[in-house]
């Protein structure tokens, strides 16, 4: 038996319009980004991929982006669960910073390494950033960084997925879990086993759920696992790939 | 120290609005009922009554009220426990009729009785009746009523309050439930030592956050709670009262 899993990236977001860093900065869906998630929720509906419990992160377009998909497979009941660890990365001191100012201010290079190196990570958020989240209460008891690069973002997801995540899938449940393209790149890399250089070539769109079959060793029966719009999944890799530029 | 409770009826769904008898069926929230919802939240926003866990029943109704209040809170985030436990009362085989024509059909007297008798439910609901919830699969592994009475909802939310919500509040969590008129009677009821009678006549107006503050041994420190927007909710519960006349 295979195990299925779902991983569903929030579509637009206010600050995906107005091309700002986010990361941990909590901020909605735009009406685009609702349609996103009810095309998603469509996809599986009609394709009868139906989850039996969804994770979300902390964030509120992780959230609105799982409420919209599982209405429209009638399965806005079943269990949720939240963490922090599912979070998109922490942009550190360019949260809340326009991307085309900082790629002008600081160059391609310097992006380019902000945007997509596997170990580095932007600069911390300085005490003084407004959109710094130490004392949000959400955050009460956990660890709130102050800039992550991917790799760090891999660092908390891992465990998550292996203490909340596999007992589901191990009991059988079809897991969906809404999330972001970053703490999304972590399951990928984790569970296909990819390299710190290819997995920073790796674009997920928005919108589209990509499902997993897994073995009972939690590995991809089919790599990479499958878009349910592979046409679609493709134009929005591609879509991701030149943000920014 | 007190505890916080919170309890919030959902507003207009798509057979409120119709006149049907609805219990199990799991009909939306109207626009209207959407803004209820909004509404509440705004109230504990204002109030500054923040939940830090939700629970609803299994019908979206109600997990839509909690979503649209909490969106008005900025608190989404917060973890959620649904129990069909919590789920409005079984209206048995009068799930999907109109209101006014069973009034008009069995006359006042067993219309009454059928919408507030404390122990004598409605007819069973048939195998053949589309609005059956027995393969429903959001129900699989627990026990679908056939019909209920008040009498019937106080037997089963009784012990999820006591095992699942009562831990919740001696840990010193704000908890909201986003439910029922019948299963938040029940609640109101338990807490509140009101007799078979009595209970009977109490209406609960939707969309306005109804708060007790509880004592150690889970008695309220002012009977009956308090409104978050009294006059609003003296006029919701009239209002509740004359439904079906």
């Amino acid at each position: 038996m295979a195990y299925t899993l779902i991983l569903l990236r929030h579509g637009q977001s206010a600050w995906n319009k107005s091309n700002q860093f986010t990361g941990w900065v909590d901020v909605p869906l735009t009406e685009q980004g609702i349609e996103e998630a009810k095309y998603g929720g469509q996809l599986m509906a009609k394709k009868n991929v139906l989850p039996d419990i969804v994770f979300t992160s902390m964030l509120r377009r992780s959230i609105e982006t799982a409420f919209y998909a599982l209405d429209q497979t009638d399965r806005l009941w079943i269990p949720v669960k939240r963490s922090w660890r599912l979070n998109e990365r922490h942009y550190g001191d360019l949260q809340g910073k326009n991307k085309s100012e900082i790629r002008q201010e600081y160059g391609d290079k310097q992006f380019m390494i902000w945007r997509r190196s596997y170990a580095t990570p932007p600069p911390d958020i300085k005490s003084d950033n407004k959109y710094n989240q130490a004392n949000d209460p959400r955050y009460k008891g956990d660890p709130v960084p102050k800039a992550e690069a991917l790799k760090n973002v891999v660092a908390r997801v891992e465990p998550y997925f292996k203490s909340d995540i596999e007992p589901e899938l191990k009991a059988g449940k079809t897991v969906l879990i809404a999330a972001h393209g970053n703490s999304i790149r972590a399951i990928v890399k984790m569970l296909d086993g990819l390299s710190d250089d290819v997995i920073s070539h790796v674009n997920i769109p928005t919108g589209i759920p990509l499902v997993y079959k897994l073995d009972e060793n939690f590995k991809p029966i089919v790599p990479r696992g499958e878009y349910l719009d592979p046409e679609k999944a493709a134009a929005g890799a591609k879509a991701v790939a030149n943000q920014g530029k």
